[in-house]
């Protein structure tokens, strides 16, 4: 069993932090800075508008989409960054529904993040062809497939939870049925193997501010399969996804390739950060990783049950049925993540009463999870938890 | 007639340069690079997920609107900012459209910016409800305003010649027949007075690249017109824009007042770089700016029409119909763009033979118009513009 090379050198994670959390948003890397700088001053201060010939802006979504292909088991030229996870969904969505014209069901589970619930609503409501949105429970959704089904839409892992589906699986049954898969990857990527091009799903959509750690808002990323990808409509039709969008044409001729996902002007101070962050992912074994990730949760796991039994699991208790975050329900879930936050051990916190704990291979320790669930055996022990500045909800949890 | 008080100094223009493109990228703040190494070391690398709540990111873009609100004669609580202008182009389209539901026009004309009617054209076929896009001449826009036109959708100021509408004027047209209007500020805001509450617009959209000088892809503003507000039914309904973000229902319920306009989590380090561009605009009074421009543009036009007869105005010659660039064509527009380029003259191109000119009132001055002027007098009598290098077209015009 080779051992994991811990990549924790090249992140700024500030002392006596235990950071917990980058399932939410993923920690500074020490190269973002100095490349940040760089966009900034050289290529945007110096260069000015030239910068988007001289420093090659203008392929940055398709070259990072190209660094981040290999994390999700994508091909070359099937993935590009840009906009919202949220806006990434949609566009999928919308694209998907075109091309199965006679079925009207979009399917999802109630472990999708609302987001993306929410936006194929807004786009049911727009597009007012009878589509229904059924979200069922995350077990029953593999019954549900039948040929009603237009679009299997699912987040991959469950973002409270840490439920995995089974992609290759579920992307088989809908394609057996005649439907087409999205896959939300926000707790996916950079988290554990996803095989897109293996299990043939035909779309995919992440973020990159979780385990990617591209910066607060880091942009989104989609995937297209390769067979979809010459054919694909685009519905959010920007200039940028266009076949030649200096040519100022009137009418809208799409790009080929991923390009066509293109849709505004991305922020390329963003995509700057995006790109040093990705410089840590440079020749990182997903499996290496995997296994990292399940001798740490299952340590964590193991030291709750142990020492906190009053936390009650929540999380699959077999490691291949969960992603990289562990979550633990407790009636004073909320108060307690604040006075963790408050002794400097962060997680975070889902309604009603789940606290949550984002294991990133990448560069948490045994020493994070073992300091972590002392921390809160002494919160509780202390009850120091009880106390109102722990228990008023902040605008953000 | 006060003397205008140029901003130059808050601004980084690199020496020996002439900068006439800000009408497409503004030059770099002074104030960014310690604005964004804040938001990336301070509160992203130490403040990690808590800096949502500490430096209150949720909040920026409502702040940001709140910012760019008296630039473009907004009431506070109607602007927010994220996304990019082709994204709030299709996000006030939908829901303009939902609000006329026995209209199927969506007027503009052929001098609006190409995205968005690519935008317009993708909605339209996702609504499959009979839209029809009509892209008249500019002139013939108010003839066009009867009552089949459910939204009429104009860029203010025309990218290409610097051509400005009559908002107001249009606006008023537009609802004596009971269409909704959108107004494109992309090359207005900062570049010339507008006053959206006064002009009863709908709904307008911009980017803060440009004249705001926000940086390479930062992002899309949207204004919502207050009595519109509370009613408006957003389509791209990302989870950023619900009621209750936190709560993580499978319902949504749109947030009250601007807030329902946000969509997925905006890149907090562009909203960082915007914020501190948005300084410079502290103070500044749109008429001051307004004169300064006309000033300039006026001064740029009579030298090269005194210098280089052969060269063609194309932008309207009265200062009360144009905005703050100007374009002249010649037909070896191109390579002459680019051997002022190589001088440090820096414009851009439209095809097929528009060279254009931005002049920000903020930093530009005289000597940068009769320098510009000079050095395109030159290239011209020595020939230097007859180049293969200045010929070859780069990826980005």
């Amino acid at each position: 069993m080779p051992d994991f090379q811990s990549r924790r050198h090249l992140f700024s994670i500030p002392d006596g932090v235990v950071y917990l959390d980058g399932n939410s948003l993923g920690p500074l890397p020490n190269a973002a800075s100095k490349r940040i700088a760089n966009t900034v001053e050289k290529e945007w201060g110096i260069d000015l508008i030239r910068a988007w010939n001289t420093a090659g802006w203008i392929d940055w979504p398709a070259n990072l989409g190209d660094r981040i292909a290999p994390l999700v088991g994508a091909t070359p030229g099937t993935v590009t960054v840009g906009d919202t996870l949220s806006i990434r969904i949609f566009q999928v969505l919308a694209a998907a529904l075109r091309m199965r014209p006679d079925r009207n069901v979009i399917l999802t589970d109630s472990g999708n993040f609302p987001s993306d619930i929410y936006m194929a609503d807004g786009l049911a409501r727009l597009v007012n062809d009878g589509h229904r949105i059924e979200a069922v429970e995350p077990e029953a959704v593999a019954d549900r497939l039948v040929d009603d089904v237009a679009v299997l839409m699912l987040t991959h892992v469950d973002y409270r939870t840490g439920r995995m589906h089974d992609m290759a699986e579920l992307t088989g049954l809908a394609h057996e049925v005649g439907a087409l898969t999205i896959w939300d990857l926000a707790h996916s990527a950079g988290a554990v193997p996803v095989d897109l091009d293996g299990a043939k799903a035909d779309f995919a959509a992440g973020c990159t501010y979780k385990y990617l750690n591209g910066g607060p808002g880091s942009p989104g990323f989609v995937y297209v399969r390769p067979d979809h990808i010459e054919t694909v409509e685009p519905a959010l039709s920007g200039w940028l996804g266009h076949a030649d969008p200096f040519a100022f044409e009137l009418d809208y001729t799409p790009a080929k390739g991923r390009d066509r996902m293109r849709i505004g002007t991305p922020s390329v101070i963003a995509l700057a950060a995006l790109d040093a962050a990705l410089d840590a992912w440079s020749d990182v074994d997903m499996r290496d990783v995997r296994q990292r990730s399940i001798e740490l949760t299952q340590l964590f796991i193991d030291e709750m049950e142990a020492r906190i039994p009053e936390a009650k699991l929540v999380s699959p208790r077999a490691a291949e049925a969960r992603g990289s975050h562990v979550s633990f329900s407790h009636p004073e879930g909320y108060a307690l993540m604040q006075a963790l936050i408050a002794r400097g051990v962060i997680g975070d916190f889902r309604a009603p009463d789940m606290m949550r704990f984002g294991i990133a291979p990448l560069y948490n320790t045994k020493d994070d999870i073992r300091a972590a669930v002392t921390a809160l055996k002494e919160i509780l022990e202390s009850g120091e938890w009880d106390q109102d500045r722990f228990k008023t909800r902040a605008a953000v949890t």
